[in-house]
């Protein structure tokens, strides 16, 4: 067997199931191995959708896809998800195809340094040094994508890695996870909740129902206030679900909303800082300044172990039942505050919301919590083009659940290509589109600086009109059905619809 | 005035016309200061049209726009138009905002290492460190990007740079570009093209009229083959000019039509490499073992003055003119031969084709020196996506003249959003689509592996079908009139009313 092959099916035997590809001539080796293995392979018409799609199926699963992509700058199309993937610490692992070895010499115009462009998304990068090296090169790529922590490994192979023998191929041992938690910080968590006043509680990353369990007791035993990250990688939510609120957007209000906190327990993230350095606010942290942190979870660990050796140290009672009503449909006017509301009335339980909404989430945001129950995935490190690549991963992940695409129109622009790859594999997504035809946040953004008159040129960078783009021509060239929105029932009919049928449908809503 | 406007304003004074934008919120600053100077800005709906319109602006004027993109993610979008770019040779200028310098250390959800993902396409990459430094920054980065050699600068602005008081604003001097060749290259070119037997001539970057006009008259006079690069960033083709075969492509074919030389004199470019390194074949380089390599003109500068002088110290002959007749209409079957003469047939003079097309190019490529007299821009760094792209920044450099975006459809999705800022900024743009709905490239190389029987999960990577791309409806969706051709009356018919309408004009050929 080649390298190439030997190296797919060392990822299959580490449980890798599905590749999200864009390949080149560099990766042809890899493409034919592809019918050698047991291994889903999804073709995705740019590599923004190929690693977005990766961040998607690796939150649902915590199981990293693999990438494929073409040399250098096939790689970098795929950046800015995986910059998002880094930030949400989804374990992935990307191939990217090289050049033959002895050919980078010749710089040909492909040559690009494929580790400088990986390095600032990856928490390993190695590179292919022979076709019998492919077992032990991907097996570490797995192992740093699992971790944990857990993230983003990139495997770069040089053609002639691919293409040379590799000699039999031996099962790699199976990874096993460790199972340890910081016994020193449950127990300064135990001590500084059992005492009192101005310690609260921060979950992030994967947030589980158990880990909103365990926060509950936590708060119900200790009175302490439990806070969500602004941006989680998954959180579960809905109905019979605790519910906590998020710490807000912007950081005038996030520092208010978190003044008075003394010790701060972080369960899967750190502690937060503002998204935006702001002049008139001058300052990053959203703590008050001192503020203890003491991290029961670090950053790519489930939050959970942690906070369920607090319970125990403390001794928690369980918590009483949650028993909020279901969110009512909501009639009237169409705006983002009934879009939002009628999203979390209609989503059947168990379904994937990805919110890339933006500034168009409000609603659901608020009312998300009377919702069947779901889980949310959102938008962890800021590139925007993020929301339909991971309504792909997500729907590839779970496919006996629905997956709501729910999307600001000017971020779906950037990996609208999505649209293709789920009518290929007649995804189960409905996606749902803000069509407000403006870079919204950035014309609030604009006033934020004080320039509240903004000039014609700086205006129209902010508004996606003359034309607005047609978001049902743009599925239909796509090969997936849709329909315009103009009114509440409208949108309502086209979400309904959406959850309805099989594979793809995309409901665009004039706001 | 703040850091943002005496940067833009310096860019002003050094001849700088138009901005490339795909802003965010740490771009604020920036976009304001738009209104304040005499700059056109460009909406893009994705940071890669944004560069490649930037490549293709530099191509056709020589004169570097800005791009202006958002932190590190959002510059990683733009990086595979920058590496065509680089490779190019095109003076482009990239702004890219970063967070406020004190709001780094936080390490905030899109903060990233932009030097990191900016040096692999950058020439000179520079972060401004206060506000008043944006006149000095800016001169360094415009410098840098026109060179000579010429190239990519991307300069990296802080948000707090950007708002900071900067004073007052001193116009900058003139960038004078240097007039030399080197003598000792012109005297060995000369001196081995007067010996006769083995010396060729390889012209590649800009080519123009008056580089080709030079090297055929040393050529008559000396009898030396002339090449050119198998992609150029500008060559001059059609009825009056010079015609001289490209080297091919696959490194085969070239090896053997480079066979016998023994001395090549190389203007704007390097010695030729293979595209890929192939197994089958072992090496990289096209010319055979020990040829001398004499360079009269860098990669970077124009080749033509380098050749002038070796006219001169040869005393050539001026040329006889070349008489081709116009290439004939073709009629009969659509196919790639005769879709190629076709658009040769009806392109008018002063055209600027922008060559994607791929495959499907082939025809094109034995048509276009029967055209009438235009300039073709190809695909120099292999990153596809390029084409669109590259005919906004075209069509926005040469409003008087016709643009042709000559595109494979593969390609042309990964930057489907420029049809969008064509419609916008009512560019006048010819769209062709060649839509053989595969990667036909892939197929080819698939073969050339030796697999010339794929299996099912290798041949799905190659194909755009199940659905295929309708790329009429994605271009109404961006606001682009188009129609789809089935046969070669449709065809000529669609790419005749392209050619006499005002704004952007779609025609999707079934191949």
């Amino acid at each position: 067997m080649n390298g190439a092959e030997l190296a797919l099916r060392t990822a299959v035997d580490l449980g890798v199931e599905v590749c999200f590809a864009n390949p080149g001539t560099t990766e042809m080796e890899l493409v034919a191995a592809l019918d050698t293995v047991d291994l889903r392979s999804v073709l995705c018409l740019f590599e923004g959708v190929a690693t977005g799609a990766a961040d998607g199926f690796g939150r649902v699963t915590g199981v990293p896809a693999l990438t494929l992509t073409h040399l250098g700058p096939g790689f970098a199309n795929g950046i800015a998800n995986l910059h998002n993937a880094r930030r949400a610490h989804t374990p992935v692992v990307n191939l990217v195809g090289d050049h033959a070895t002895w050919h980078l010499v010749a710089d040909a115009p492909l040559t690009s340094d494929i580790e400088s462009l990986a390095l600032p998304v990856s928490r390993h990068v190695e590179r292919m040094t022979a076709a019998a090296h492919g077992a032990s090169a991907m097996t570490d790529a797995v192992r740093a994508a699992i971790g944990p922590p857990s993230g983003v490994a990139t495997l770069i192979v040089p053609q002639d890695s691919a293409w040379g023998d590799a000699g039999l191929h031996d099962v790699p041992d199976p990874i096993e996870l460790p199972e340890t938690v910081s016994t020193d910080a449950i127990g300064a968590a135990a001590a500084t909740l059992r005492t009192g006043d101005g310690t609260a509680v921060l979950l992030g990353g994967v947030v589980c129902a158990e880990e909103l369990d365990a926060a509950k007791r936590i708060s119900d035993a200790t009175g302490a206030p439990v806070w969500i990250d602004t941006f989680t990688a998954v959180v579960e939510q809905g109905r019979g679900l605790p519910t906590f609120p998020t710490i807000p957007y912007f950081p005038e209000q996030a520092i208010e909303a978190l003044e008075g906190i003394r010790t701060l327990i972080v369960a899967g993230t750190t502690q937060p800082v503002a998204f935006f350095g702001y002049e008139t606010v001058g300052r990053s942290s959203l703590l008050p300044a001192g503020v203890e942190v003491i991290t029961v979870a670090p950053p790519g660990e489930r939050g959970h172990r942690g906070l369920d050796a607090v319970v125990d140290a403390l001794e928690c009672p369980a918590a009483a039942p949650d028993e909020r009503p279901a969110v009512d449909l909501p009639t009237g006017d169409l705006g983002v505050g009934s879009l939002g509301g009628s999203l979390a009335a209609l989503v059947p339980e168990g379904a994937i919301v990805v919110n890339e909404a933006a500034t168009s989430g409000l609603g659901w945001g608020a009312a998300a919590s009377g919702a069947a129950p779901h889980e949310t995935l959102s938008l962890t490190g800021g590139a925007i083009g993020q929301g339909l690549p991971c309504a792909v991963g997500a729907a590839v992940a779970a496919p006996d659940r629905r997956v709501v695409a729910f999307q600001a129109d000017g971020s779906g622009l950037y990996t609208v290509q999505s649209l293709w790859t789920m009518a290929r594999e007649g995804l189960d997504v409905t996606i749902v589109v803000c069509a407000n035809r403006a870079y919204r946040i950035l014309q609030v953004e604009m006033h934020r600086t004080g320039n509240t008159d903004p000039g014609p040129a700086a205006t129209a960078m902010t508004e996606l009109a003359g034309p607005a783009p047609d978001w049902v021509a743009l599925a239909d060239g796509f090969g997936v059905d849709g329909v315009q929105a103009a009114t509440l029932c409208e949108a309502q009919d086209g979400i309904r619809r959406g959850l309805a049928e099989p594979g793809p449908f995309l409901v665009e809503v004039l706001l």
